[in-house]
């Protein structure tokens, strides 16, 4: 069976999946997204990924294509017809198709696609069971890095960076030396008996997975405290993690050629990532 | 005649242009543009613009998909097929269809979009005779705007809140309260004898139509200087312009509530558009 996208109101084989040469998606990064995760055929954080979506569609002032209950039958169509257990939905909604000019068009409606996609969670076992390597570059971003926008050239570069470092990630550093977030993931150390991630504002993207494990650790009664935290903080840091949706909580070991605690996950690896699994919300398509 | 757009090796109706959903210009701005004039059927300083163009292409390592030479076959196929005279054409080269990941991918090839477009003089020549109104805001882009990228949100919405303060266009302000430069323009003053505009940096794109005027006042021995100017600066200036290839010259009679000399086009706003005219350089199609 091929895959099968939505767009515009149109269920399509993905490879035929088209939008048009002046969606302003394509000629202004004019449009925002969501990254759901699917796990065991639910949706994770379903509620708090479409709070977040209405908040950057508002925040740009893109009207939402079509209701909420279409996008989620929308939603619940494509992982059903891609055969999704385990997997993400992306869902993208720009401000719609115009003759190329920089302000709002008038009488426009939003463009909306969504993909689904497979995910083994075994090659996600293996890679926590590891951890993985950071690297950091400077903070390239735009100011507005909360709104979940496509104007992505800069975390594309600073992946890049990281790959070619063999690194699975990198973290971001401000003009104050301090690290923002990861390209496409919250930060997080632990030091001094606590988790530490910088606190929300317009410098980082406020992460539904981040959200989780924050409510997480306060039902368990984790120490945590939201703080920025630079590389003299991560040298004296006995753990450290990413997360992120398809990431969930990943330990990370290495950051640059600084050696988190002994090199591999360390003991609150599982714990922490535990809280989340337990955490996190499930919605039935 | 329906318009017609070159799309990834075809000549398209330009309603039926489309790319694919998984186009990394669609989902990570990954890619650049350029914006030629077209003036009385010739090209406007068209090596100048394949030049930048190519530099932007190398910062961001994307390669051109087509030889320079099959690129300027088929610009010129779209005006002639648009029966242009006097208009514009965007050429738009994106690292090309993936599926979606932050970094790069492999062995995929860049994607290329050619839009022609034909536009009246003659509400040019109205435009410039009143003057425009400009406003400024901060300068919210990212970091590598010397890259002529599709990384355009922060410019969208800096040009939406100039139109609606009535203004055509915005000046952005850095964090040390100096106009970098427009938000798809490059902006300068007139003041103590001399033009000023801001030095080539990180911050601003290096506007052709800006060096094409500079090589001009050169030309012609007219005082100018690269130098960074605020508000204060525009207070006291007697005239302001704006550059850019669809703009050319452009007198700007207000900047917020300041108005710029006697609050139309200053004495020198139709020698420096002269200035401008005479030194393009014209490529037949």
């Amino acid at each position: 069976m091929s895959r099968v996208s939505f767009v515009n109101g149109m269920y399509l084989p993905h490879s035929k999946s088209k939008v048009h040469i002046e969606d302003r998606g394509y000629q202004f990064a004019d449009g925002v997204y969501e990254v759901f995760s699917i796990l065991d055929g639910y949706i994770v954080d379903y509620d708090d990924h479409i709070k977040r979506l209405m908040r950057s569609l508002s925040e740009l002032n893109i009207d939402l294509p079509y209701s909420k209950k279409s996008i989620f039958f929308h939603i619940s169509n494509i992982i059903k017809q891609n055969l999704i257990i385990n997997g993400l939905i992306y869902l993208q909604i720009t401000r719609g198709v115009s003759s190329r000019d920089f302000k709002f068009p008038k009488d426009v409606k939003s463009s909306l696609v969504i993909i689904g996609k497979n995910i083994s969670f075994d090659q996600y076992d293996n890679t926590f069971k590891k951890g993985i390597y950071v690297s950091t570059t400077r903070d390239l971003r735009w100011k507005r890095v909360d709104i979940k926008s496509l104007n992505l050239l800069a975390p594309v570069l600073a992946k890049q960076t990281a790959f070619e470092k063999k690194s699975s990630e990198s973290w971001l550093i401000d003009d104050d030396n301090f690290i923002t977030e990861g390209s496409s993931s919250n930060a997080w150390i632990y030091s001094g008996g606590s988790l530490i991630t910088r606190p929300v504002s317009n410098s980082i993207l406020n992460g539904i997975t981040r959200s989780t494990l924050i409510r997480a650790l306060k039902t368990r009664k984790i120490k945590y405290k939201e703080a920025k935290f630079n590389l003299d903080d991560i040298k004296k840091s006995s753990e450290a993690f990413i997360t992120s949706a398809t990431q969930h909580v990943m330990p990370v070991v290495k950051v640059n050629n600084i050696k988190i605690g002994k090199g591999v996950p360390g003991p609150r690896a599982q714990d922490f990532r535990a809280a989340y699994m337990e955490s996190l919300k499930l919605t039935e398509i």
